[in-house]
């Protein structure tokens, strides 16, 4: 099997298990929205770092399922509250819960995700389980607390680099980590491979976050699926803003500061600012970055006997690095 | 020590842990507020129902202690949810987080005290951790629904009583269910015993929530500390509205139902409508539910060998139902 198709066909697994899981069908102001979003698609990459994490130390896949899935519906559950907050129309092409019910339906919506995250975990077997279930918990904690600062950021004039990376390592990278430890852990790796398989998932978390900065950018715009520059004309506080904020002088300052402090950008300015994030280094910053992290990634892969598993998780990293979607 | 003073001392070395529990500081905009809802006090029945239950099977408290900060933390997380559902601008007395702050760090807030609850969870020591988590989980999963249900029937037309009882199981008897099932499981219970004392703290639940309709309509104004009749004139659909309604006829009838069309009632008319509530047999049909719930109760706690935990549960029992607050 090449590299994609067992992709597609762990992402069957997932996609398979998870239609199976929610099969309650009352309260329906519940039950409706939750199918909605469950079966709106996504990459299933976290699920699938989790599944592949499990291998790569000796464990079966089998074994992994529930707690892949109990990871996913946690990304899902982050997807709709996150939505609410900013206020978010869309997602993966379509109304988001808060906008095509309402506000109250979207919070208890992901309130049961949460717990239905939980109870697909809770099915696995392990004498890991209390481990398994604190990781997992840590990593709910720490999603809580990135997002905390995402929008702390957000009206905050001055936010630092540093600090944005350490937002991103919570609510984005965290997940991935997570997920990765927890795969390690179902399959009984060693120490060393558990600790390595949260490191790779860090890494591969917070690369992925910036590379998504990065894409807003520099993406072709087809491929891309979206309008280059969004976040620009948004104004959001990404890696390329806070870098070139740090290098920028004179007029190009300025330009930023007035972005920041009009909260965006109209849209026919975006290839002025594209210039300025070239221009500033930021966008070279940011390639820096992601290429430190992607090799970060690879090296820790490397601390683990030779597998399948192991080939599959190396083509995700690239996969994930080279995506235009 | 008598009871009150036993209970009080329960209560104290839960909201000292809870205290201990959260030292975490930032980011500030999450654990302001989290730690504002948590030292916002509250009676503790539900911890306390599940460290007597821990002690009544043959168990020892301290074991049981992080399960029931987490029972209350998991409690807190629900009323900052709901509170936002129901714009509700005060609790216990203080303004809501929602108000406090905004929707979005009260969305948040709810978040990270899910994730916290089972933090303090997941620190038990007990070879039923699994079990545990997994009847915490399942107690998350029926609020979920519970509270989904009472929105739903904030907007239809007719609920039959029945419909309103399966929904306060959800969405209050169940978490004291839970909190005596995860006391008797720390404890060592046997089946028999842990199974009389879930049964035990559905039916203290449904008593209370049934009370808590009543108290609404017959309770001394002083003593209840809110205003008699709010229900009637938020036209709150409680077990005495239905049940009335069930029973009502001609221009009875024609009342109630104006009152839910019409979503409650001017505070002058609320005399009126209690004497409709007398008049329907509304009044006596909650008493005698309630006294049911509460010889149920007792039932099951006698299938329990003797000892002082025993005698405090039906101390609790009997101080909730004659509870003025």
């Amino acid at each position: 099997m090449n590299h994609e198709r067992r992709y597609l066909y762990y992402k069957q697994l997932i996609d398979r298990r998870l239609k199976q899981f929610v099969r309650q069908q009352k309260p329906r102001s519940l039950y409706g929205p939750l199918t909605y979003i469950l079966e709106g698609g996504g990459k299933r990459i976290r699920p699938l770092v989790l599944l592949l994490s499990c291998e790569a130390v000796g464990g079966t896949v089998r074994h992994a399922l529930h707690a892949g899935v109990a990871i996913e519906i946690l990304h899902n559950f982050t997807l709709v509250h996150d939505d609410i907050m900013d206020h978010a129309a869309s997602r993966r092409g379509r109304p988001t819960v808060h906008t095509k019910w309402d506000a109250n339906v979207a919070i208890l919506v992901g309130d049961e995700l949460l717990a239905l995250a939980y109870r697909a975990l809770l099915k696995t077997r392990s004498h890991n389980i209390q481990e398994i279930a604190k990781v997992f918990t840590e990593g709910v904690v720490e999603v809580c607390e990135g997002q905390a600062y995402d929008k702390e950021f957000e009206t905050r004039r001055a936010v630092r680099v540093d600090e944005y990376l350490l937002m991103i390592e919570k609510k984005t990278a965290k997940m991935v980590a997570v997920a990765a430890e927890i795969g390690a852990l179902i399959g009984n790796g060693t120490a060393a491979s558990i600790h390595a398989l949260r490191r790779y998932g860090k890494h591969v978390g917070r690369a992925f976050q910036i590379q998504d900065d990065l894409l807003d950018i520099v993406a072709n715009e087809t491929e891309f699926g979206k309008a280059v520059g969004g976040d620009l004309v948004e104004g959001k506080k990404t890696f390329l803003l806070l870098e070139a904020l740090h290098h920028a002088e004179g007029k190009e300052k300025r330009m930023l500061q007035a972005m920041v402090r009009n909260k965006g950008v109209p849209r026919r300015l975006v290839p002025e600012y594209r210039r300025i994030y070239y221009h500033t280094g930021a966008i070279d910053a940011a390639r820096r970055w992601i290429e430190r992290d992607i090799a970060q990634a690879k090296k820790e892969l490397r601390r683990l006997p030779s597998s399948d598993a192991k080939v599959m998780l190396v083509w995700l990293t690239d996969m994930l690095l080279h995506r235009t979607f």
